[in-house]
C-alpha cells in the first residue's frame, strides 16, 4: 500500500513525519510517499543518514499553517502539501493519505478533490477512544459543527460500517451522545436524529450519557462535531489534570518519590492506555478515498500507527465498503455547497 | 439561616438527608427544616436516636420520583416535597432550599413558585469544578437545553455575579466553552453569544477549549445546558475510568498491592479533589430565592456542604446581588412561558 504522508503536517512538522516514515521503512506492505518541499525533505533524510531514494518524494511548493482559514488556504495555495497529496489519492498514485496538519484544511481539500460518496452530505472525523475492555469509536469529533439531523443519521451508517470493516465488530451498537439516557432528554438536534436513527437499519440503542460513553460504551457513539470536539478535549484535560495532580503529590516527599518510582511501570501502562488523541489517527469518513487525520502533536509511534491504519483501511477497501453500507436515500437533505 | 431540605431527594433519600441534617445540628447559624413525609421523617430521626423536636418538620404528602417528567410531576403532585419547600422560601419561612432530588422538577417548581428575577429568561444551574489552583465555575450544566444566544449572555452576568459575591472573586474572567480558541471556531449558538458577551459589561475573554477549562480555567465558563451536562459527565467518566484502571493495575500483584497501600493517603487526597459532581451543590441562578441542587448520589458531607453553601448564599443576600448585577435590558428575548 502506497501511503501519501503530509511531510509538513503537525506541530513538529518535517522532523516528526520523516521519523515516522523511517520507522516504517522495513514494513514490507507499506510504501510511504513523502509529500512536501523536496529540498527540505531530502535535507532531513540526509540528517538521518537515510538515502534520498529510500522514499518516493512528491514535491509541493507550499504549506498550510495551523492558524490559517481552512477553505481560503486550500483555495489560494493550490500547490500546498495537503492538496498535492489528495491529488495522488484521486489519481490512484497513492492508496491513502495521512496528515497531522490542519484538519480543517484536510477536510476542505478532501471535499474539493475527492468528493463525497453517494448518500453523504458531510464527511465526519471519527476516532477510537480508550475504554475498559470494549472498542469505542466516536464520530464526529470536529468536521461538522452545526449538522442537520439527517447528517447524524449518515454518521451512524458511516460509523457502523467503519466499526464493522476496520475494527472487526459484528453488528456494532450505535448510540447518540446526550445529556441523559431517557428519550425525553437531548436537545432539538439529538431528538430529531434519534427518531431517524431508530428507523434506520442499524443496531441503534438510543442515547448514551457522557459518563457511560467511557464506562460501558456503545461501539459507535454519534454526535455533532462541536459536542464531540468539546467532549474529547474535556476527557484529555481531565486525564492530564489527574496526571499533574498525581505527579505533584508523588513528588512531594522522599518517601512518596521512592514508592512512585517503584510503581512507574504501572503509571506508564495507564498513561499509554489513556490516549484520547486518536488511537491510530482519525479517519475522515464519507469521502472518495482513505484519509486519516493524526493529532497535531502525535508522537512518532502514533504517527506510524496512523499510517498503518491508513494502509489497513486501504487494503480492505474501506471506501467501497462505506459506499455499500450507506443507503443513497439517506441524503435527503440537499447536497449543499459545503466548501 | 433556615434552610429547607428536601428530605426525600437523592438516590438514597430520607436516610442520607436526615444524616446530613444531623451533621449540621451543632452549627449555630444553620437551622435545617426537614420537608417531607412527617411520619417517615420522625421514624428516621428515632432510628438515629435524635429527638423529633430537634428539627422543624414541614409535612409534604407526595414525592417526585427520578424517572418522572419534571413539569407534569410538579403540576400534578401539588403537595410534593420540592414544591412545599419552595413555598417556604417564597413566603419567607425558609431562607434557602436544598434538594438532591429531581433537578428538572426543582427548576420547574422554582420557576412556577419563585419566578425569575428581572432580566432573566431562563435560570441556569452552575457548579464549581476541580481545577489546579484556580476557582472555576461552570453554567449551565443542565437546566436549559436549547438556549438562545441572549440566554447565554444572561448566564454570563449570573455567573460573574455568583463568582463575585459567593466565591469572592474580583472582576471574574468569563469565557464561552467552544471547540477552539479562535473566533472563527464555535457553532452558530456560540458565535452569536460571543458577540453579545463581547459587548457586555463583563471581563469576557472569548472562547475556552474543553482542555483549558480544566487546565487553566476562566473563573466563569458559560455554555448551554446540553453541552455543559455532557462535558461534566465526560469529566466524571474519565476520572472514574482512570481510578478503575489504577485499582486494576495496583491490585494485580502482591508487590503493587503493598506499594499502593503505602500510597493510599495520596490516592485519597487526589480522589477528594476530583469532585465533578458539584462542590457544595449546584446553585440555580436567576430565580427569586436561593435554591441549591445537590447531586443525586451526594455523600452526607457533600449534602452538608450544599446546605452550608445555601446558608452562606442566603446570608450575603445572593438573590438581591444577582438582581443588582443583571441589566434588565438583557432580556431582549420575550419572556417565554417556559414551564
Amino acid at each position: 500500500m502506497r501511503i501519501a504522508l503530509d511531510a509538513h503536517g503537525g506541530d513538529i512538522g518535517l522532523k516528526r513525519n520523516i521519523s515516522a516514515a523511517i520507522t516504517l521503512r522495513e514494513e514490507p506492505t507499506i510504501d510511504v510517499i513523502l509529500v512536501g518541499h523536496r529540498g527540505q525533505i531530502e535535507a532531513e533524510l540526509r540528517r538521518n543518514d537515510v538515502g534520498v531514494d529510500t522514499f518516493t518524494i512528491v514535491h509541493a511548493e507550499e504549506q498550510i499553517g495551523m492558524g490559517e482559514s481552512a477553505i481560503q488556504a486550500v483555495r489560494r495555495k493550490t500547490s500546498n502539501s495537503i492538496s498535492v497529496a489528495m491529488e495522488l489519492v484521486k489519481s490512484g498514485r497513492a492508496d491513502a493519505f495521512v496528515s497531522a496538519g490542519h484538519s480543517g484544511a484536510v477536510v476542505a481539500s478532501a471535499l474539493m478533490t475527492l468528493g463525497r460518496i453517494p448518500g453523504v452530505t458531510r464527511p465526519a472525523l471519527g476516532t477510537r477512544i480508550p475504554s475498559p475492555g470494549n472498542i469505542a469509536f466516536v464520530l464526529d469529533i470536529g468536521a461538522v459543527i452545526d449538522p442537520k439531523p439527517e447528517v447524524l443519521l449518515q454518521f451512524g451508517y458511516l460509523g457502523a460500517a467503519y466499526a464493522h470493516t476496520v475494527l472487526g465488530i459484528d453488528d456494532p451498537t450505535v448510540a447518540l451522545l446526550s445529556n441523559g439516557e431517557e428519550a425525553t432528554k437531548g436537545n432539538s438536534l439529538t431528538r430529531a436524529a434519534r427518531d431517524l436513527l431508530a428507523d434506520a437499519d442499524l443496531n441503534f440503542i438510543g442515547y448514551v450519557e457522557g459518563r457511560d460513553m467511557l464506562d460501558r460504551p456503545p461501539h459507535v457513539t454519534v454526535t455533532d462535531g462541536f459536542t464531540g470536539n468539546v467532549a474529547l478535549k474535556i476527557a484529555e484535560g481531565t486525564a492530564s489534570f489527574i496526571s499533574v495532580m498525581l505527579r505533584r503529590e508523588l513528588t512531594s516527599s522522599f518517601r512518596t518519590k521512592v514508592l512512585a518510582l517503584a510503581l512507574r511501570p504501572v503509571f506508564r501502562k495507564i498513561r499509554d492506555q489513556l490516549d484520547f488523541e486518536g488511537i491510530g489517527g482519525a479517519p475522515l469518513l464519507g469521502v472518495n478515498g482513505v484519509v486519516i487525520v493524526a493529532h497535531g502533536h502525535s508522537s512518532t509511534p502514533a504517527l506510524a500507527n496512523a499510517i498503518r491504519t491508513a494502509a489497513h483501511a486501504a487494503e480492505i477497501g474501506l471506501t467501497d465498503r462505506l459506499r455499500d453500507a450507506l443507503p443513497v436515500t439517506v441524503a435527503d437533505v440537499p447536497q449543499e455547497a459545503v466548501v
